[in-house]
């Protein structure tokens, strides 16, 4: 098969692990008889610095042509002391989720029994955890009206959801129930939003749909507190951007090594992978960065084309890797393997 | 001194609990030769149940003319089914924050020597927690312009701050800081939203007239990783009134027992104090409940009354029946004491 690959790189660590991923799809590729064409294009603070815009409409451009988009990390330091300041690399990526409508965010959040010792978590409490965050990602309070008053004394932001934004989310989230354990979790505060409550109300009336999926509810609260008292209990969990945003942050944080999990921003024309970490500044250049999340994102980017084997292939190979401990120090202190030697285990081993 | 002080029990075994922190505080009158009455009245449930309204003006008015409110619990599960119902349990507290104007919420997580086999964090992560998080109450999405579109198809809530509701809970977080180990973290989203944007602002001009606490920042979801990551790099968290909501129960399970924790909700005239847990009906009239955090918020209690030796000694008596393993079920499996048991010793040691 054909595909045309938008690669955008970004800041720090992000062109690293992008090299990596794209050295596995090139092992794929060459295995399967597949064809990527790779597109590379600038976003985030280097393309600030190449443009004075953190996404230029020439990447924008690049992304609506790719049959989907392979993301690095954006964000530079010297832009972390002020985020109020006008021209951010963070704007490049919420404005490309926007205009590229990917408004379904996916964080599979996964233990794996090599890696059980780094939990933060006693190991009994996250064995077995195997969950899936689906985080509303082009609505909300992200997107809704600001307002600062003249004397700017006051300031507000507005929550606005549409039934139609919930459902077009709640079927993708139904649908991965279905595959999986069947148990959808809703997380909302409709004690205390008229925005939960559409959610609430929306959701319900959607499941009558999936009538072998078991639809719960939690509040918030609750499920910032379930996820790190007992992981394993969740399949699938729903939720709006921001409480999304929360949630899959400590979620990823639970299964041992954020420089392992991997997401997807879905749209209907396109999708977005990218690792979970940030841009790690402190790393770039230095051979150290863990490609695991990058590698794993172009396993989700294979799923969405429709190559379940191919995308197989590659997670049993970064399994291989975990198994035999070809890893980077982040998840072995001393460990002889830097960036590129774990992506050439990996790739070779696909 | 005297002092007269509002029960409001509520529902479940608030009312057991609440018995056991009255108990105790008794015996520190007697010790130290102070007077306290104790005015009770209906809130939640049960003044539903009553007379319809989860917060009866008659019970605003003995809160009005107390000196201090001791608050169990609210909630009752035939109100669970239906978040979305006309008249709720919740609402009683909501409005009693608002009319009362109770704007800071206080919550200490403190990682007891005795319970770190109990937190679902491993023993070397939680091992020096000792934080408190300052939550605004009475502000934010919680109590801004809600919208439902008349098709109900479309639904809003806004989040609105003004610098002076801002500036209120801020001195009473940096006095906090000044006071511990003069550190002080805003918790905010502000490369995404307006009002976090102001809480940034407001504070850090703020933070001008307290030169010696050192003032960090960290976005939201930045903090919820932290929380369980690293625990023990905080000291005074500050934050708006969703996110407090959020990382107040996430920092509530880290400690090892939920039944060991107290808040206080403060404004400038009066405050009120309560265990962080819920109702926990299932064990309403068990004798099983843990009495411990309703009476460290008799502490609490007895702190905001000036009253520092006397709090000192409540706490004292608690850690002995820690340390001696006079605690209910919840924190030694097959313990013979129960709830009245566990606070008749603490009150017979302080
Ligand atoms: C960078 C930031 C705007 C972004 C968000 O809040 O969505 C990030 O935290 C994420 O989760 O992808
Ligand atoms: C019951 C609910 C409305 C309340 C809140 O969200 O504030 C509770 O979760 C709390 O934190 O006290």
């Amino acid at each position: 098969m054909k595909k045309k690959i938008a690669l955008l790189p970004g800041d720090g660590i992000g062109p690293e692990v992008v090299n990596e991923a794209v050295k596995c799809l090139d092992a794929i590729a060459s295995r399967f008889g597949h064809d990527f064409e790779y597109i590379e294009a600038p976003v985030g603070a280097i393309a600030i610095d190449q443009t004075g815009n953190p996404l230029p409409e020439s990447t924008l451009e690049v992304c609506r042509e790719a049959d989907a988009i392979l993301f690095g990390s954006i964000g530079d330091p010297k832009y972390d002391d002020d985020p109020t300041a006008k021209v951010r690399p963070e704007q490049g990526l919420l404005r490309l989720r926007k205009e590229m409508q990917l408004y379904t965010n996916i964080r599979p959040v996964e233990a794996y029994p090599e890696l059980i010792d780094q939990s933060p978590l006693k190991n009994d409490r996250i064995a077995g955890t195997d969950f899936v965050i689906y985080r509303e990602l082009t609505g909300g309070i992200y997107f809704g009206e600001k307002w600062l008053s003249e004397d700017q004394e006051s300031a507000s932001d507005l929550c606005l959801y549409t039934a139609d934004e919930i459902r077009r989310i709640g079927h993708l989230a139904f649908q991965a129930a279905e595959k999986r354990r069947k148990k959808l979790t809703l997380v909302d505060k409709a004690n205390v939003l008229e925005s939960s409550r559409l959610w609430r109300r929306t959701i319900t009336e959607l499941g009558k749909a999936y009538p072998d999926v078991q639809l719960d509810f939690l509040f918030v609260d609750n499920a910032a507190m379930q996820i790190v008292l007992n992981p394993s209990q969740f399949d699938v969990v729903l939720t709006e951007n921001m409480f999304g945003d929360i949630l899959s942050d400590e979620g990823s944080v639970i299964a041992g090594s954020i420089g392992l999990l991997a997401s997807a921003s879905v749209g209907d024309s396109t999708a977005l992978f990218e690792p979970i970490h940030g841009s790690f500044p402190q790393a770039k250049g230095l051979n150290i960065a863990n490609p695991v999340a990058s590698i794993l994102s172009a396993a989700m980017l294979l799923d969405h084309f429709n190559m379940t084997e191919e995308a197989l292939v590659l997670r049993q190979a970064v399994s291989q890797s975990l198994k035999q401990g070809v890893v980077t120090s982040d998840l072995k202190s001393g460990s002889p393997f830097g960036t590129s030697e774990v992506g050439d285990f990996i790739a070779d081993f696909a």
